[in-house]
């Protein structure tokens, strides 16, 4: 369908804007070689550039890349500066990747949806409080008493619950349930599909049957919280379930009842948290990582991705594996393992000789 | 954002109900300690409570919160009667968890959404039979011959295929989509954003494709399930996939094609059940297990978070562990591997000296 | 609520069609046994099918079903034609499960949505192209400037984003958000709630904080493709995220920015691919497996349920475990690892004995 090697214009059907290596030089504190008049007006990787593209070599791995690219400015690392290639310039810049990302906003516009105030099939319930510059989308529905702060944009198809708040500044991509009740912070982004609020998984076997415990507690999303689609965070049962500040959390994330999230957190995408989970500020949990019900997770942990956490993890520690134990130990219980295979038969034989 | 030691009100905004610690030990049937005249006027844990709160003590890990907590009224278990702290009055019943469970509805309001009628964005199909009290949020569509039973609770931007029928008492939260034909019992709770009767994965590889298999069969979720926030529940290929009643299903779950499920199961979040397994009664599947296709799990087995079932599980058993193996097993193994570890140095070197 | 044996009539409720054991013979090329005239009006599985109902029996596993099932008339395979059961006649064929299929279009109505015009509902943006026999759902939302190719079907509560591109005969089930800029070929499949083009997982740490990385690459839908239910796919970073023609992908799988995934694939439930994995043609993935960003699995390998792939997996081969290794290996690291288990005592006493 698409060709790949189409030039890739600025987002938005907006005017293009360029600049020459001269100018980005000027821009990322570089320096220029080869033809400081050369420009781009958009940005590529090095096998998907156009001729009117900036692109970037920040790592040996993908030198080769270089000879075959077609974009006209190429940001290197110092000591990538000769890897041969037809590139009309070359800026010399110490971190490309970095450089790179605060080039993105002088080629293309905000990938922020922006306001375009409210639709006229929205609906907005009795009671709920509207900041100055508030956008709603087509067909979403805002429940009574809602508080909405300024500037914030919900995209088309969203619901927020009766009684919610969220702060100024936040968006809601098309699609996101906001649960009554809930309390948002500012500047969050929450993408399509995402559930906030939900009820938690919990019952009381009795009387034959499982009986639904009412989930009366709050669901605290604090403030530059970023949210990944389809994830769900459920509030609490008695207790209030919180996403602490600056946490970042990616798709299909599920977080249990109870759970308290710190601050600068990295949630990868499918993690599970199970209910009464209490993780601590600056932790990294990567993909598929289980953190069991009742856990404690220290300040600066990283857990590896699928590991399975049943136990509490302190301070500072890499843990993987399943079930999780210290990074060290997992490596060398891995390595064990497959040694083992090796030499299990002269195991038994020795075993079978000496008893 | 929120000050967490603010005054927990009751939701929606109703007007508070407060009770004594005299009235609170009467309907649990329970003994007061302290002040039987102290009032409480809502429910929070130890450490977030306000002073017009009631909370719990009923593990001796939390009894330190004790002394620092601010509510009113503390249910204690006997033997945690003298825990030191300041709470003007102590009710001791033998099981002070349950007791709170019984008190929610005395302090809150229903959780479940109330019923609304029908909303004038919705739209309804031809030929579909709505029951009394039946309720539709904002920009719902219900499909032509769908049956909806009295009354039902379907809130916004929800989808009810064509031809799907469901029971009395059923509450579909936000964004809930029901395909076509779908059968749904009484008093089923589906969360927002779970999909109900999806096409399954399958397809033959024919002509050089992946060609896709029409799923023509059925999806019957009976009476008494609950159905957690973005879970998706794919109907049957040519047999049906059945849910029975009473089972309760976490978030963010797969069930495949032509998977059956027995009854008063508890699936927990981001479990997996491949297509055609089959699930016995009161099975319980923890959080992130994967189940494969074609395999059985017997009445009352339960199934480890994360571990992976690639055969058949014999009814009663628990089973943990990547290949899941009999808990016990899995355990022994894990043990031994650790074990291993520490002694694979001399392990090797006794086998050079040996052989 | 239901009962299970109660007559499966067609779906829809379109008049039934009904076929006699010769004509199916003739249809799949098989030979009757028994009553030629018997007919049958729709499909079953034997245990669940009416004696209105075709059934099939393709594996020994299942010959005990035939013996209580009240299908009218059964495809065997040759070496099952005589297991005992009273079905009024068999069509006995080479691959009775592929003759199966091959008459579900006689019995039944397609299954997937039919064309039904644009609902007055739909909002569609300014200079948003439309095809001739496009259908779009009751409140569905069609961003400015998109272009949706001829005899696609969107249905209700969708929203399609700004300048985003759908193929000719592509279906987008109710709830599906295509994010801007998206590009999705022909005859391309979506499942209900699926988000395609979401921002990746992208910070940098900076000023005590995690900046947000804009997102600015495209996200590539070729043709044929089909997405599963509550699926995510982030768009790219500066790359653009590729989904190759003719690859399925189950429900609930997450789908990292700038991954490139080839031809006739099959991505089953729950698989997680890390940001900038490259998986080639014809790869399988089972569900639950997971993929370490920037790895690469060559063509036609099989990474088997929930196996966790830290590395990059080499054409044709099978892996699995975690971390994931060649599947001959994980199985020998596992039988080892069983049978260490039941030897560490052993084990123990004789280093003991010698060291």
């Amino acid at each position: 369908m698409t060709e790949p090697n189409q030039p890739r214009g600025p987002i938005g059907g907006e005017g293009a804007r360029s600049l020459t290596a001269d100018a980005i030089a000027r821009l990322v504190g570089g320096t220029v070689r080869g033809d400081g008049s050369a420009a781009a007006s958009g940005i590529g990787p090095l096998d998907r550039a156009s001729s009117t593209d900036l692109s970037f070599l920040a790592s040996a791995r993908y030198a080769d890349a270089v000879a075959s690219s077609r974009a006209s400015i190429i940001l290197v690392s110092p000591e990538l500066t000769d890897v041969p290639g037809p590139a009309a310039a070359r800026v010399v810049v110490a971190k490309p990747h970095e450089a790179l990302l605060s080039l993105i906003p002088h080629f293309y516009p905000s990938t922020i949806p922006a306001a375009t105030g409210i639709h006229p099939s929205a609906v907005i319930g009795r009671g709920a409080v509207l900041g100055t510059g508030v956008s709603i989308g087509a067909h979403s529905v805002i429940g009574d008493a809602a508080v909405l702060g300024d500037g914030i944009v919900i995209e088309a198809n969203a619901v927020v619950g009766a009684g919610a708040t969220i702060g100024a500044g936040s968006v809601l991509w098309p699609g996101v349930v906001i649960y009554p009740r809930v309390e948002i912070g500012k500047r969050v982004f929450i993408h399509a599909g995402a559930r906030i609020g939900s009820d938690g998984f919990g019952y009381v076997f009795a009387d034959g049957m499982h009986r639904k415990i009412p989930h009366i507690g709050g669901c605290i999303i604090e403030d530059d919280v970023e949210i990944g689609a389809n994830t769900t965070i459920d509030r609490g049962s008695i207790d209030d379930t919180v996403i602490g500040a600056g946490t970042k959390i990616d798709n299909l994330v599920h977080i249990g009842h109870n759970v308290r999230i710190g601050r600068l957190c990295l949630v990868m995408a499918q993690v599970g948290i199970s209910g009464s989970a209490r993780i601590a500020d600056g932790v990294i949990l990567a993909g598929q990582a289980g953190i069991g019900g009742h856990t404690s997770i220290g300040k600066g942990a990283r857990i590896a991705g699928q590991a399975g956490v049943f136990g509490d993890v302190p301070a500072g520690e890499s843990w993987s594996g399943y079930p999780a134990r210290p990074h060290r130990e997992s490596l060398r219980a891995t390595a064990a393992l497959f040694k083992l295979s090796g030499i299990m038969k002269r195991l038994e034989r020795m075993l079978d000789k000496t008893s």
